[in-house]
């Protein structure tokens, strides 16, 4: 099992110091939906943004989208997955009946290591130690429950407090690289580290 | 320099024949464009495309647009990279000024191979022979101008005369891949052929 964790998203609601501005509320009138149950997203609220604390690392619902369709089938079309994070935002799971696909929990970074029983924390970050991402993923085959950090926002560095959890911090690139390249990366060399790819081409 | 060729692509206008459709007018209605100048779109398309020859492998524009984004600096917006694209079907470039980023040409694929000079086409295809996509990719290192082709379209398989151009037709899993995992998987190991990974961090 290789744990994935997209840190510090780029993706919440629009928040409340922000309802009152026009775009917002233009945005709130097409979507006829409140703007407290809008997903909050930089290419429709890039001025009103500007009232936001730390706004360079918020708005960008697309980086998590793109990481997410490297590891699992959620819906394509950007306006469907937006649909399906408002559910999530506003009802805590998707879909809201039957098995559920995703669900919203309220915890720091350090309880969701604790609980999904991280052996090894693996943290890209501009700021680690310079390493190839092939190395340092080969590096987790011999573990149990490797978790992979990478941060989900478009720049800016990890917060202090999910820096100090990494038992390894790795800078793989002298340039900043996308979050979805690094995702698909990992996962790809964890997939190679296993052998998966020579398994899955003899099975033919 | 690598030639990466998305084949056949799912990306088109709205052909004539649905025009008409009930789907294909709200849409353009409410877009304030002409059906003409629509991007096919299966997400906003589905019926209308029933009356389609071939409509399996069409209508699936974000398969380009992910294909692009690990290639590429294009609008990672996905409602700005269909805008775009109408743009270019309509104009046949983009941006209609200044300093061409994208331009529209008619040829055929054994045009722009010529066009393009590539000495080495590797095409990855269910129907190929199992190889993985590592010896693959790494294969082309000694050659000058080595061309990947992966297929645009989401099932189905590329046409006869595609497979015929190439020179290595390799399949790299026993499942079908998507085309964005193909294509970022072969840039990345044709950076790896090249020792990128290694001297970009040693720039540090």
């Amino acid at each position: 099992v290789l744990i994935l964790v997209l840190a510090e998203a780029a993706l919440e609601t629009v928040p409340e110091e922000l309802w009152s501005h026009p775009a917002v509320r233009r945005h709130s009138k097409r979507q006829r939906k409140p703007p407290s149950q809008l997903i909050l997203d930089r290419s429709l609220h890039h001025q009103a943004m500007r009232r936001l604390d730390d706004d360079s690392k918020r708005g960008r619902p697309d980086i998590t989208h793109f990481v997410l369709l490297p590891s699992t089938r959620l819906p394509r079309n950007y306006n469907r997955f937006i649909g399906l994070m408002e559910q999530l935002f506003q009802i805590g799971k998707v879909p809201s009946q039957g098995e559920t696909l995703l669900k919203l929990e309220h915890k720091t970074l350090r309880q969701l290591l604790t609980e999904t029983k991280a052996d090894h924390i693996l943290t890209f970050s501009r700021e680690g130690k310079p390493k190839t991402l092939k190395d340092a993923v080969s590096g987790l085959q011999p573990k149990q429950r490797p978790a992979v950090i990478v941060g989900g926002f478009p720049r800016g560095h990890l917060s202090e407090t999910a820096v100090q959890l990494a038992d390894e911090l790795v800078c793989v690139d002298s340039e900043m690289l996308e979050a979805w390249t690094v995702a698909s990366r990992a996962i790809y060399e964890y997939e190679q580290a296993l052998s998966l790819p020579k398994k899955r081409i003899s099975k033919n």
